[in-house]
């Protein structure tokens, strides 16, 4: 547990989402099957405050973001989500609006590794979520759509325009942005949105077991990594370099980094702190 | 038509470009066939005008760009454009060279989307032209030769440098701008270049199909999406998702998000007005 | 030669390099085959102050970079550099990484195209080192191993976390730095991180034919062309088009430009000579 507690409880319930902790590893259920976990007021905010509240508590080493049900998630809630945002003044759009992004930077700001097992739909916010993250396990019958145009709105939706150049390249991006079209997991898996493409009903195992093995190894390492490709998407060259000098120096004071030499010069595996 | 015209006129007869219009799309066609469509110091500055031009009457929904006869552009003619600006001094090639850039800009800087339609040929010039739109509508047989290099110049020309790398990764730019070989639609398509493959003799009329698609459907929701896919690749994620956040919160006050409800809840298909 | 020379000599002797040259081309080897090439303090110095040394010689036209043995580069010597930074300071540390950051700061910012040459293995250092160069010829068999969390450090070396998401996307980026897998030449082709793939025992062989094309060719358009790949990863589109304009009249004004001109139009071969 972090030193670094203020006032400030621990959430005890969510009650917008499934929140499961084992082993350093949070998993994080969008739980509304009914209806594809479509996402409502109260879940963006489940995501904002657990994403808000985890890095404080200092014990999570990964999350795992799934969807209970037939898929992963389905977008906003049009009855709910848009129902209401057609009543609402500027201010209270853009406090929506606002929430749904905070989400978003949240998962890249995040000081751990971010997982999504995806399967059936990831539509919508779904999509941007799962594209945000920063390993997409996908089961081939999965697809994803970005069909923000098809409801009227921009396609550059809470970093989408920002992100989906950056990880397929500005062409397919464009493509995939402006016309909202539904996109199959092997055709996301050939222009990079795939991070591991694997067979129906195996992506929560599959996202279980990359999480296990990314919080008994050498998690700090897997952290900084995290947290310099967020940053240094935004930094010239001279200056990443910079910061990965100082990260690097930092790192080789570690008791993982004196735990892999001694390992290694003891012809053994070495035994990860993650510290 | 908007209703911000100042004192200048529309120009009735773009001498150096084909240009039709009709139901919200702008068709411009490189007319020389005889050259291959090789760009003339007439045809960069109407394209710099015209793209000026358009934005001001609030008419155009979508910009296609195609190339008559056998392909889609040669890129700038040697005989008038090299010859001439060997004679040139500093200043007159600066006005050059900044001319051809602002196509570019003007292009990536549009309020609508621009499709273009790639048959034969595209070199020089004309494949950087064809970079810059939102869309590539490529035919199997097409090419592309960023071949700058091979006269002498930088593979760097009106932000080939820039946006290449966007779109295919550093290592495929690199190698791209560097040699300035031939480039097959394939192996464009492989890496990222195409938005759309399709058969020898149909690039105009998928380019056609698709800009009625777009000049029929959100078009205000098109024309955010675009202007944040080329904003956000200069910018933070942070001030990103907040760009986002308030551009959503604009589109939902919008018409055509209203129309999506009304539809939805109707069990209809939408009535897209483009505001 | 440059004429702009200081009092510093050339170096005659690279200890820890084997250095060739000839019309043009300088072949660097990394030449400790018994220890698969791993790098040592003195490698890592003799890499960073050639790269400071050749640009103000003024006689390098292309850098070749390839491995002697078995493999191109194991990365940083694990006897030698880990155990040693296990008994370093703050400062200490820093003078180090810093040090190997320059080397690929060096590599990106030379005034001239880099050609990696990649057989076996590319691991750690070695595999940042191959990812900063301009061009890699990968032979079949090699394979790259970004595996500094395998060792307890951040993905993030040498400016990685900055260039692979560059070449080929975040998502691919962020699978390779934060688990530091092995990635076969196959699957490194077909992410964007290979510009040649090549038969096994002919990476050598390709680097030198690809060497020898660059530093006969339009020299300084190839040189202007990687300064501005560097450079624009880090600019807006606004300004990466500006300074193509100023490059492209500067460029108009060399001799190669008008000798491209006079060939065309005399329908020979260019007589490249380099300015």
């Amino acid at each position: 547990m972090s030193p670094y507690r203020g006032s400030a409880g621990r959430t005890e319930e969510w009650r917008h989402l499934r929140v499961e902790r084992a082993d350093g590893v949070v998993t994080v259920t969008l739980d509304r099957p009914d209806k594809l976990n479509a996402l409502t007021f109260g879940a963006y905010a489940d995501l904002r405050d657990l994403l808000t509240e985890l890095p404080h508590h200092g014990d999570t080493r990964v999350l795992v973001l799934a969807g209970a049900g037939r898929g992963f998630c389905s977008g906003g809630d049009v009855d709910e989500i848009i129902g209401a945002t057609l009543a609402m003044g500027a201010g209270q759009l853009l406090d929506f609006t606002r929430m749904t992004g905070q989400v978003v930077r949240a998962i890249r700001e995040a000081p751990f590794p971010v997982v999504a097992a995806v399967h059936g739909v990831a539509a919508g916010a779904g999509s941007v979520i799962a594209l945000a993250c920063d390993f997409r396990i996908v089961e081939r019958s999965a697809r994803f759509a970005f069909l923000f145009t098809k409801v009227g709105l921009a396609g550059a939706d809470m970093g989408a325009a920002y992100l989906l150049p950056r990880m397929v390249g500005l062409g397919h991006a464009t493509r995939l942005l402006m016309l909202g079209d539904t996109l199959g997991a092997e055709e996301a898996d050939r222009i990079g949105l795939v991070s591991e493409l694997v067979d129906d009903g195996t992506a929560d195992a599959s996202a279980a077991a990359l999480a296990k093995r990314l919080a008994t190894g050498p998690a700090l390492a897997y952290a900084q990594t995290k947290a310099l490709l967020t940053a240094e998407l935004d930094m010239p060259l001279a200056a990443a370099v910079e910061m990965d000098a100082t990260t690097q120096a930092l790192l080789m004071t570690s008791e993982d980094y004196a735990e892999f030499h001694a390992a290694f010069t003891g012809k053994r595996s070495p035994n990860w702190k993650g510290r």
